[in-house]
């Protein structure tokens, strides 16, 4: 590849992004878990808040960082040549774990709600992140129909496939919107009393807005990297490619 | 150009997405006036919650979708050929005077917190909102210094396009992140007592809820717009397209 001497300054090469994006996937699940145990109780399976706990630390882990990994998979080199199918299974499978825990972390939410006689599905938190999760299970169920299973034919995986790409990215970026709602709403629900109020930007507040940031950023730099040219596989069947060589005159 | 004929079926054209782009914007904008005038109480500047209203309001409207439109504008295809300094200038205003409406949106929010004795800056609604107009503020004074004033040579200009361009759309996720922590937050402030519980889902907060949705929405399909290859201006100068040409062995 030749490039310009001053773009070639802003290559950055995949792997050590991945790894950097990686780092700050693993610090955001240790956050939220350290969030949870250290402040607001820990977890248990019993209706309390303490089972609430679980729906910050399975959202985060599931729908956010484990989410990114499945997103990203088609961007590592090794998956540009050889057979397709193994690549394929993993990404199925990194996305099945993340909409599995993703289901978790819905059901210790409701658990909660229901044990406490709280309304579910009122706020708007509420119908960002149900909303991003119907998405998902459209998106994993249209993806493994398509993809996968052995019956589409290949105008319909042509057809489909820009269609899969575009809501991998919109379902991330809702994904991480929920989750600065939900530690927003979350914070003003705990910190209300005396010396602890949200306002006074106690210790925990500090660490879970931190902890708000990071989650963002980790979608930004995960869009990011998916919407990156010369990241994608340069797969000359791709509608994205073909279009930009008609545009470019090719 | 030649798509194959089941990729031609997802093309959108542009300037009709733009229309239902501008209407869905448009939308958002009457929207939060309506939930600030008709539920909230309408709009003053003596420092109390009417005060307040126009932050909503002004936000929506300059750092989502004026913003947006600014964003927009190297997408229209007139922009492709003939005179970039018009085209330029229309950015630069464009992007000036959602900035103006945002600094004001702020100005808002503070003058009601300090009226009222309340602190700023604590949720992570303050924190990613700030962070995103400091972000923004910084975009518009490195544009405004690299690509309309004279004096920045070449190398300069070509070194900063795609960290401007990445940084247009992550300010507008950003942005309406922002904005669906903010009408999530000010639904629990406002809606606490009696029968007008948030939790009970009365008239104000389906309809605010709704907005939230369609702002997510409209940052959404503004953020794939920029992304999507065939709507670029095919400028062989750019990095992107020479790294899609290299990716493709052109």
């Amino acid at each position: 590849r030749c490039h310009h001497p001053h773009t070639a300054m802003l290559d950055v090469p995949f792997l050590p992004f991945c790894a950097f994006l990686g780092t700050l996937g693993l610090l955001c699940v240790a956050m939220v878990g350290t969030w949870c145990q250290h402040w607001r109780g820990g977890f248990s399976l019993d209706g309390s808040s303490r089972t609430f706990n679980w729906h910050p630390v399975l959202m985060v882990t599931g729908l956010v960082v484990l989410y990114g990994a499945a997103a990203l998979v088609y961007r590592i080199p090794n998956t540009w040549s050889g057979p397709k199918l193994p690549w394929k299974v993993l990404h199925g499978s990194l996305a099945l774990g993340a909409f599995v825990l993703t289901v978790l972390g819905l059901a210790a939410v409701f658990r909660f709600h229901n044990s406490q006689g709280t309304p579910n599905m009122y706020s708007l938190h509420s119908w960002m992140g149900l909303g991003t999760v119907l998405l998902f299970s459209c998106q994993w169920a249209a993806g493994f129909g398509a993809f996968l299973l052995p019956w589409a034919p290949a105008w319909l995986r042509a057809l489909y496939k820009p269609i899969h790409v575009f809501f991998g990215s919109t379902i991330l970026m809702l994904s991480v919107a929920s989750c600065a709602s939900g530690i927003n709403e979350k914070l003003f629900f705990s910190l209300k009393n005396g010396t602890m109020q949200y306002k006074l930007l106690p210790a925990e507040a500090v660490f879970a807005n931190t902890l708000g940031l990071l989650i963002l950023i980790f979608g930004v730099l995960v869009v990011a990297a998916l919407a990156r040219p010369s990241w994608k596989r340069p797969d000359s069947d791709s509608p994205d490619s073909r279009q930009v060589r008609d545009a470019l005159g090719g």
